[in-house]
């Protein structure tokens, strides 16, 4: 999946990146935890480490820069994580956001009837599955209970009484709390359209069985976008939202080209309401997945949001006087898939010259956790010490995302700065002293160059 | 409270704001909205609108390059939300993050009893309460059911099965997701003591009656950070820190000194490990109220987490050898005071000369949503417009945060920009055409000079 790096090794192998081993990385050096790890873990949940915590604050103000502050007529809003219930009946999501969920009546298992099952979505039946002989994955009999209906949002109640009068959820998407803003943001900002209203924040998704790793789990953060047009001219509009979702991508966020597909989603799979939705597919270590998706919402969320409240979602245009509700077109991403994108085409494994392997990971340089590393050549000689410490406050001064490294030897922390993705190493050596120069070492090419402090 | 600005006004009076006015201005100005308003609302959850989001976003990274990305010593962490259980077992809010909750048994409602009683805390007990002969304050009866205790923290329910076994919390404070992951940053890291780790992210309070605007919400955003030190220098560490929080919420969020009072509470209202506290109190419109809290919390939390996880959570000094339970000292603010703060003291209301009377916010140039408007003294002179424009562009190249308003007429749209806080407002007047400059006025001063384009 990732392309073979070019240039700098005389001898290259390149290797496959597998899940497993990002995983693994992602644990050791600090990007990302199994959540509540210390009490046994919390399934479906993640916690980020230091250099994760960075990575995403990169890859979150990138978006929000792109989309919201470098425009003239994007918006944002960060509404609460609960929202009154009629939010979700008005969605849909009481009613429909289920999961097929079986029970094998000897382990007490649960599992999901349509993962269980080759080709089928949410609509199985009872008598589908039982037909498909599905045995269980944990003690291989065949004994099921019928399928019922998961709802997949997190229930709480509000308030000093847990009856049916105080449910609220988790938002299941942050999407609904752009919508009920929508009238808020019009009547305070008045907008002319097109424009968009963006918002970042945590979802929640109660799933049976989370798995690989951050791609399917219970908390999520997603980066949503509504955009909200004259009916007549959603495709010009949806035609320019698909490009620039490339140039983020691409441009921005440094992910190759030829990693990212396109899935112009066929009619019969798409939602009744929406007449285009493209998914943006990424190809994970384990295959190709849903990066993210761009789809025309009509007025159906609107016009919902207008049936259910009793409230005018109409806008009126300032030229022509005409009220009527806005088509959407939906940008929408989640953080995590995101990054599990970054850092798989930043995966790499590597043979250099002599035999010796490395794993670097060839993270874009706005995005890398550290843009420099600065060492001593040797740690028990206190004039490089001194040295070294002298560049580290001018490039931590100039650049803020810098790290000191004086463990170990310098092949150990090249190979540890290769791990993390910083592009440069600076070591300070005896010649330094002098000259007042360093050696720079580029972390894709492992090539070293001598720089004038001044000059880096 | 505020202080009387000085300069520019011949004729000023100076009015004390109330928190209605200011929640007002974030209503009508989109700053903040009630949260779920369309569908009648949701208590205790507030949304950010446009403004309000930028605001916060602001704050926040404010908050992050002082306390993280500038010192070579803090580290990030981002940990789920829903954590597992055992965490908040071992804290002690399963057993004690409780409101004393009693129910009046003529009408219905549910009220803090230790709200009802002056001068009560949690502690107050059924004979207490009674004897104090409390109202109800909806029917005026007096007839109180038992006072229970009402545990605070969300509760829901992970996987399919909601039993007992299954119950879940949306944490109480951020507090406990750095220090579920000391051990993994220290075995990641290898920092040296003292280090910190720092966690901005959502905390949940189920408050029975939520009140005072964003003061008391049910959702709210914490920035907290475990300062890990050797035992024998935490007064040291702590006088540090202490200073730096001054610095912090007067050099770079801009709070008047004179606004922040420190409390340095006695031995007998800690808790009982705490052998110092410091909660930093602010001026709010309706009284002093606390901004942020500066807790000395030796190694309480980290032995309670040894002790329920049977984790080692020791930390070994590379250099002595020694190993041992760090002592922690804790600086936790929430973002929602925070911006309250900044709210309070920026919001000015000022009688001009002529007696025309104008609200301006006085936020500080980095807080700001926008540091410049650009306008057209004109709108239906397209030339005035064209140049507008380019204007416009040429300084959101350079400042990003630029803002285009030709609605009404100048004297509303400096109005507009006043109560939204926009330092600067740049317009374009018939000599510009000529002379390439424009009008600058100042939000403060209302102070107009002619200036170069190209030396804004």
């Amino acid at each position: 999946m990732n392309p073979p790096a070019t240039g700098g090794f005389l001898c290259y192998n390149y290797i496959m990146s597998k899940l497993e081993d990002i995983v693994s990385l992602c644990k050791r050096r600090g990007f990302i935890f199994p959540g509540s790890d210390v009490y046994g873990g919390m399934a479906g949940t993640w916690d980020f480490g230091p250099l994760g915590v960075s990575l995403k604050r990169k890859i979150m103000q990138e978006w929000w820069s792109f989309w919201v502050d470098q425009r003239d007529n994007m918006y944002g809003v960060d509404a609460a994580i609960i929202m009154n219930p009629k939010t979700w009946e008005a969605s849909g999501h009481v009613a429909t956001f289920n999961d097929p969920l079986v029970e094998c009546k000897e382990c007490r298992g649960r599992f999901r009837a349509d993962k269980l099952v080759d080709g089928y979505g949410e609509g199985i039946t009872d008598e589908e599955f039982l037909a498909a002989g599905a045995k269980c994955p944990t003690c291989g009999k065949q004994n099921w209970s019928e399928i019922r209906k998961f709802n997949m949002m997190f229930q709480t109640h509000i308030g000093p009484v847990s009856d049916d009068e105080h449910i609220a959820y988790l938002r299941p998407e942050t999407a609904q709390g752009i919508f009920t803003n929508f009238k808020n943001v019009v009547d305070t900002i008045y907008p002319n359209l097109p424009f968009g209203i963006a918002q970042q924040g945590k979802a929640f998704r109660n799933e049976i069985s989370p798995r690989d790793f951050i791609l399917r789990d219970r908390e999520c953060s997603q980066m949503e976008i509504e955009y909200f047009v004259k009916p007549d001219t959603w495709e010009a509009e949806f035609e320019k939202l698909r490009a620039e979702q490339h140039e983020f991508l691409e441009q921005v966020i440094g992910l190759p080209k030829e990693m990212i597909h396109e899935y112009d989603v066929p009619a019969e799979d798409r939602a009744h309401y929406s007449k285009r939705t493209i998914d943006f597919m990424f190809d994970y270590p384990n295959g190709e997945e849903e990066l993210m998706g761009l789809a025309y919402r009509t007025d159906f969320d609107l016009s919902n949001i207008q049936e259910n409240s009793g409230k005018s979602m109409e806008y009126r245009d300032k030229n022509t006087g005409e009220s009527f509700v806005p088509h959407v077109i939906e940008p929408s991403i989640g953080v995590e898939r995101l990054i599990l994108a970054v850092l798989s085409a930043a995966y790499h494994e590597e043979e250099l010259e002599g035999g010796d392997k490395r794993t670097v990971l060839k993270l874009p340089e706005n995005l890398a956790p550290y843009k420099y590393c600065v060492s001593p050549l040797l740690k028990n000689k206190p004039e490089l010490v001194a040295k070294a410490k002298e560049v580290f406050e001018i490039l931590k001064q100039k650049y803020t995302f810098v790290t000191w490294d004086d463990s170990g030897n310098i092949g150990k922390r090249y190979r540890k700065q290769d791990e993390i993705g910083t592009p440069k190493c600076v070591v300070v050596d005896f010649e330094s002293l002098e000259n007042d120069d360093v050696t720079v070492r580029d972390r894709d090419t492992t090539e070293q160059v001598r720089v004038k402090v001044r000059e880096i």
